[in-house]
Formats: C-alpha cells, sequence, structure tokens
C-alpha cells in the first residue's frame, strides 16, 4: 500500500512548547512538526488556522455500554441506584447491547475530542468491534466480579481469555487487552492472585477499581484489618502495571504505597461527585509525583463522556479542596488529560504527546468563538473555557475520524438510532 | 403597530409539568401553551420537534465587561491576581471598553441560553448600549466604591444618580437599574446607609457582594466584632430587595438573618471553586427556603458565562460538599437557573417560567445529540448532560435572538473583532 500524508497547517501546535506552524503525518505516525506552512504536497491538507492542535484525550476509566443507562436514574442514594436501577438492567445486558451503547459513546467521545479509552464491561468483544469500526485506540478488560464464588470464578477466567484470546492486539494495534478485577471487595483474594499472575506472565496491564466511597474502607478496615490498597500490597497486586480508578479514601500510608509501586491513577470528578463519593486528594498525589490522569466513568453517573468538563472540574475542586488558586494550574490539568493518560494505559511511548515518532492521534479545537475571546493563553481557554463542542477535527493512527465538526467513520443519526432501540428493548426486559 | 405573533410546535414544554405540545407568543407575550401542534396562522413558526422549550436562563452575577480579561491571568493568590493583573487594567477601562466587553459577554450568553443578567461594573451606560443592542433582559448598576473616602463617595454616588436617570426602565423595559455598593469591606456604613435610602425612595433594588472569602469574615470580626451579614443587619440594610453575590462563608445565625430579611442569593460555584473562595452551604440555604439563583461571576474568574456549567457544579458540588447524593436534583437546580433568578431579581412576575401572561423569554434545547441519547428526562438531561452548545434558539421578550444557533441581533465575527481589538487596546495602556 502507498504511503497516505496528511498536512495539517496554520495552526498552533501542543508540541515541547506552545508553537506556530505545521504538522506532517505519514500513514499512522506524525513525521514532522515545524515552524514552515508551506504546503508539501501532502494526499490531505487540513487548515488549522484559529485552531489550537492538542494531544488526543485520553479517558482512563470507562463502562462505555453504560451510556444506554444515561439519566436513567440520578439524584439517589448510591445502594438504591445499583440495586434499583443499574444492577436489573445490567442483568438483561447482551452483546448487541453492549455494542450499541459503545458505538454510541465512541460516537460521543470524538465529537469532545477524546481518541482513547479504558473501558471495564461485558461481552467486550462486542465493545472492541464498536471501538474498531469508531477508529479509536482502547484498552478494554472484561470486568471480573467473583463474589467469592468458585463457580463465578471460573466463568471469570474463562471469559477473561476468551476476550484476550479474541482481541488482545487486533485493529492494527489500535485495540489492547487488560484484565479487569472489578474491586477488591466484590472479588477474592485467590481471583486478584490469579490477575497478577496472568499480567506478569501475559504482559498485560491490570484495570481495578480502589477506593471509591468512604464505606469500602471502612468495611475493608472491618473485614480485613487493613485499607484497602494495603490489603492490595499485602498480596502483592500492586505495580506499575496497575491502573487504579477513584481513589478517592486514602491515607497518607496508601499514598507512599501507590508512589512506590507506581501505581497509575485515573481520577473521576464529576463521578466522584454526582455519586457523593467524595474529593480525591488529587494536588497531594501529584505532589508525590504520582501519575494520576482523567476518566469519566459510566454516562450513567456522569451523565456524559466529556473530558473538556473533567479537565475543568479537576482543577477547581482541587483549588476549592485546598482553598488555594494556584493548585493544578490549567497546563498540568492538560498533561493528566494526555500524557499521564498514556501513561496510565502503558502507551506513553505511543501517544500522549505530539512529537515525531508518536502515533497520529490528536485533535483541532475550535479557538473562534465568543467563549474563547479574546484569544490569549491557548492552554487556559481550552481548560477553563472552551467546551466538547469546540472540537472541530480528531484524527486517530493517522485517521481522520471526524472533520470540520462531520463524523466520517459512522453515521451519526443511524447510531443514535441503534442506542435509542437498543435501550428501549433492554428496558422492555426488566 | 401591527401585533406579530410566534408559534412554536411540537416541542417539550417546561412549564407546570413537562409536556409536549405547543406555545404561542404575541408580542413580548406568551399568549397559550396548548397540546394542540395544529397551526394557527402565527407570522412566525418555528419546529420544536425533539428540542425541550425552558424558560430563558437568568444570570444573577456578572460582570460583563470583564470578558476582555478572559484568561488575562489564571492559578494565581487572590491578592496578586487583583493587584497586578486585574486592576491595573480596570485603571485604564474606558467607555468603549467596557461596550465592546459587554457586546461580546451578551453574545455568549444568548449562545448559551441566558436572556437575562444582573451586571455590577463601570460605564453602565456603555453596557445598556450593549443590552439592548442585543435584544436581553437586564438589571444593571454601577459598582460603587468609596474606600471610605469623602470625596470618593460624592463621586459614587453622582455616577449612580447619573446611570438611574439615563439609563432605568428603558429599552422597553428590558433595562432596569438598582444600587450596587460594591461590598461591606469597600463602602463605607455612610455610603451604605445612603443605598439603603435610595432602594426604599426609588423602589430599587440593590445588588452587593458579601462573604465571599474567609479573610473578609475575619477581617469584619476584627475590625466591627460582627460577622458580615449581622454587621448589614445591624445598619438595618438587609431587606427582600437586596441581592447578595456569593454567601460563601456563613455562621447559622447569618443564614437566619438571610431568611428572616428574605435577601436573595447569586451562588457563583465556578468562580468560587476557581479562586478557591470555598463552597457555599447551597443546600442548607434551599432548606431554610433562601432564594439561591446562579450566576457566573465575571469571565476572568470562571472563564465563561455558561449557565450550563453552573447548574451542573452547582448540584454536583452540593453532593460532594454533604457526601449525599440525594441533595441539590437536577429539577431543583433549573429552578435556582430559571424562577429563583427571576425572582432574586425582583422579576418573578414577569419572567423565570413559561406561563401565559409572562414575558416571551425562552430558550429551546437541541436533545438530539449523541451525549442527550439515549432520550429520557428531558431535566436531567439538561442538568447533567447538556452543554451551552446544545442551546438551539433564544427568545427574549418575544424577539427572536438566535434561531437555530444563528444570532440575529448582531454579527458575530464583528463582535469578536470588536472586543479583541478592545482587548488590545486596554493592555497597551498599562
Ligand atoms: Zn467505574
Ligand atoms: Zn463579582
Amino acid at each position: 500500500m502507498e504511503t497516505q500524508t496528511i498536512q495539517i497547517k496554520n495552526t498552533t501546535i501542543l508540541a515541547d512548547e506552545v508553537k506556530k506552524g505545521s504538522v506532517l503525518i505519514e500513514d499512522d505516525k506524525i513525521v514532522d512538526i515545524t515552524r514552515s506552512n508551506s504546503s508539501n504536497g501532502a494526499d490531505e491538507i487540513i487548515n488549522g488556522e484559529g485552531k489550537f492542535l492538542i494531544p488526543g484525550l485520553v479517558n482512563t476509566h470507562t463502562h462505555l455500554s453504560m451510556s444506554l443507562m444515561r439519566g436513567l436514574a440520578d439524584d439517589l442514594p448510591l445502594d438504591v441506584w445499583l440495586n434499583d436501577h443499574i444492577w436489573p438492567v445490567e442483568a438483561h445486558l447482551e452483546g448487541e447491547h453492549c455494542y450499541a451503547g459503545a458505538l454510541l459513546s465512541a460516537l460521543e467521545m470524538i465529537k469532545s475530542g477524546t481518541t482513547t479509552c479504558n473501558d471495564m464491561y461485558f461481552f467486550m468483544d462486542d465493545v472492541a468491534r464498536a471501538i474498531d469500526k469508531a477508529g479509536m485506540r482502547g484498552l478494554l478488560c472484561h470486568g471480573m466480579i467473583d463474589l467469592f464464588d468458585g463457580e463465578k470464578r471460573k466463568a471469570e477466567y474463562k471469559e477473561t481469555l476468551r476476550i484476550i484470546e479474541k482481541c488482545h492486539n487486533t485493529a492494527d494495534g489500535r485495540i489492547q487487552v487488560a484484565l479487569g478485577p472489578h474491586t477488591p471487595y466484590t472479588c477474592s483474594t485467590e481471583l486478584l492472585n490469579w490477575v497478577r499472575k496472568k499480567a506478569d506472565e501475559k504482559g498485560l496491564r491490570i484495570h481495578i477499581h480502589v477506593s471509591e466511597t468512604e464505606k469500602e474502607v471502612e468495611d475493608s478496615l472491618n473485614d480485613r484489618l487493613k485499607r484497602p490498597f494495603e490489603y492490595l500490597e499485602d498480596i502483592k497486586f500492586l505495580g506499575p502495571d496497575v491502573t487504579a480508578a477513584h481513589s478517592v479514601w486514602l491515607s497518607g500510608a496508601e499514598i507512599s504505597l501507590i508512589k512506590d509501586n507506581n501505581v497509575k491513577l485515573s481520577h473521576n470528578p464529576l463521578s466522584n461527585m454526582k455519586l457523593a463519593s467524595g474529593i480525591s486528594p488529587v494536588s497531594d498525589l501529584l505532589a508525590n509525583d504520582v501519575c494520576v490522569s482523567l476518566g469519566t466513568d459510566g454516562a450513567a453517573s456522569n451523565n456524559n463522556l466529556d473530558l473538556f468538563q473533567e479537565m475543568k472540574t479537576s482543577s477547581l475542586l482541587q483549588k476549592v479542596r485546598k482553598l488555594d488558586p494556584t493548585v493544578l494550574p490549567a497546563g498540568k490539568v492538560l498533561e493528566m488529560a494526555t500524557i499521564n493518560g498514556a501513561t496510565a494505559l502503558g502507551m506513553e511511548k505511543e501517544i500522549g504527546t505530539i512529537e515525531v515518532g508518536k502515533k497520529a492521534d490528536m485533535v483541532l479545537v475550535d479557538m473562534k468563538a465568543p467563549h474563547l475571546t479574546p484569544y490569549r493563553n491557548p492552554v487556559s481557554h481550552l481548560v477553563y473555557s472552551a467546551e466538547g463542542a469546540d472540537v472541530n477535527t480528531v484524527i486517530c493512527n493517522g485517521q481522520i475520524l471526524m472533520r470540520e465538526r462531520e463524523v466520517l467513520v459512522m453515521d451519526e443519526v443511524e447510531v443514535m438510532e441503534l442506542a435509542e432501540n437498543a435501550a428501549e428493548d433492554l428496558l422492555s426486559r426488566i
């Protein structure tokens, strides 16, 4: 096959510094970043004038198919929300529901500038189909829950191995598979030990929820006389290949454990606020050089997948938590949504920055809008003033997924209809 | 002049309940709300299919012209931000800067569904010009600061009276003027007494900042041995015609004072978070039947004027503050942004709900988008999933300000250029 080239010219580029110029893409890779804007005979030329070119955003904690449950139940206590609304629906899920929900989520992510996600759910081969069709990058895992039951445990091993076998390293490498033990309180020690062993054997990453709520910590102290991260350290589960979502309730000793084991975190501020879980001590974690990235969690507890909202909120929430307006400045937040996200998924050598040799995952944000005027510091405007809808053009792995707000990889109306019908079918089964 | 009529049909209407049907507007008023969708010969017909018709949003605390300082300085301590960045710029402000900034802000507000604002700043006759041109509704006040100096005080009286004389009750009643003492710590008791007297004499409202930061409360306790609201009660300043912005740091006794005097509040969560001021006890205030509305504050400390962000954040911030996901549900938040806003501006008989006999201030929000699919509870989707850019059509006082995202009352590109040039001119003077 012949080499395909794309030149993005006359733009403002977030590279090692913010500079004006052009970026040249050859197939799936960035091959040149230059201050020159002269045409170089590329197959596709994108005029980036008035726009800001940033790395594709990385969402490090999602349950994509849960978009079907968006707005299904709000403003409820966590146990009522789970027991009476989410779990009864999930009991009836089939692969086609998960495909429809994941495709809807992929569409939403593209339209708000996300090119990579870290997804944990069920029927993950169907989710992989959706991510592949969308042209996105995803680290996917089957969410394992054994509830300390031997039969369930065996079934979870089987499904996890099936997904690894079927989906790992597919779609030109855009789709990778991880191991996904749900939480330390829904998984037995035996299951967690199996996960650690498989991760080491196969060189796979681990994706897990840890310390989302105060109750989880209290229960862990009651049941095991240890806090969640202390227990995980105890069974030698922690390591640099682990990405822990939420991590809201942390002791100083646990922060040290996270740091010493080089565990990666996914901070989900909007979900933690909406479910009233608490505020993660993100600025303290960052001060300890912990890699903290950003995630949205599922759309049922957010209620969208817009990382622009997570960026702004994560900064503002830390400022008010510390009563200090200088913590978590805009540039740092943008790192959390890009290179930290890449690092949290073990992809920091491939994505997360606009750099020669890296994969061409990037987003043009339109900066010509009343709420972004006057046009000054683009990083500040991006984090504090912009919204998802300002995303203009999205490229992943060298493929243009959206151009001038037109999604090229799927039919928007069809995907919304598919999801609407899947949601209706799912609810009719309860 | 002949009667002009507009029919909005086939839509979902947030009236006394959420219902499907049509709304008929005659000149500046709502004259019918019906389940029928048959055409009735109106001059203009707007098809509201797939959209949600809500009252125009009310922003109860703005400094519109500060949009020129958007992103000028972020992530700084409050005193550095004010002393080194905001005040040096403000010292050079002239009327044309304020006009340009206010017009840019009006454009931004229209595009995110706001039809009414409560503005405090300088050169308010120029701000009034911008609001008039934009077709919006505004309660405007000159921000009075005497710093306990007699000469300054006299100048502030003069400017306030000039603005009342020139602008109050103009633009077909769309523009009203209020009295605007800046804060209890930048205004002398003498000035505050004068304001109370003029408000009673002329039947004007009062707009003031109170208890934004913990330091303000500490200083008040040191200087006056009283907390800010206690001091204001002491000098008989409080009353149902007072709208106090921020009100973050409140004692239980102060909440009682606010309630007993029927003072209206403007909650500004994003500004309070960004400047690290603190979290207002909004759910406690609402439980005490205090009228709490929503404001954005100036764009320099937000950094936009999008009430969709304020709605979502105010709900989520209270949930996490109380560690209770049931507080401040979506419907209540939407009330804060509409009827509570109207009440806080003394306009509850004219605007704030879609009701026969009220002024035709309303907004169609496009609910056909991936992040709003599947389409269920429209109130939940509006508050938790939507963004400003989902606003499709805006009507104020019976005039269509924006239709299908096209702003009809001004040239967007020209206004952005005007603001860009004004900002450049302003900075060149420092
Ligand atoms: Zn999760
Ligand atoms: Zn203010």
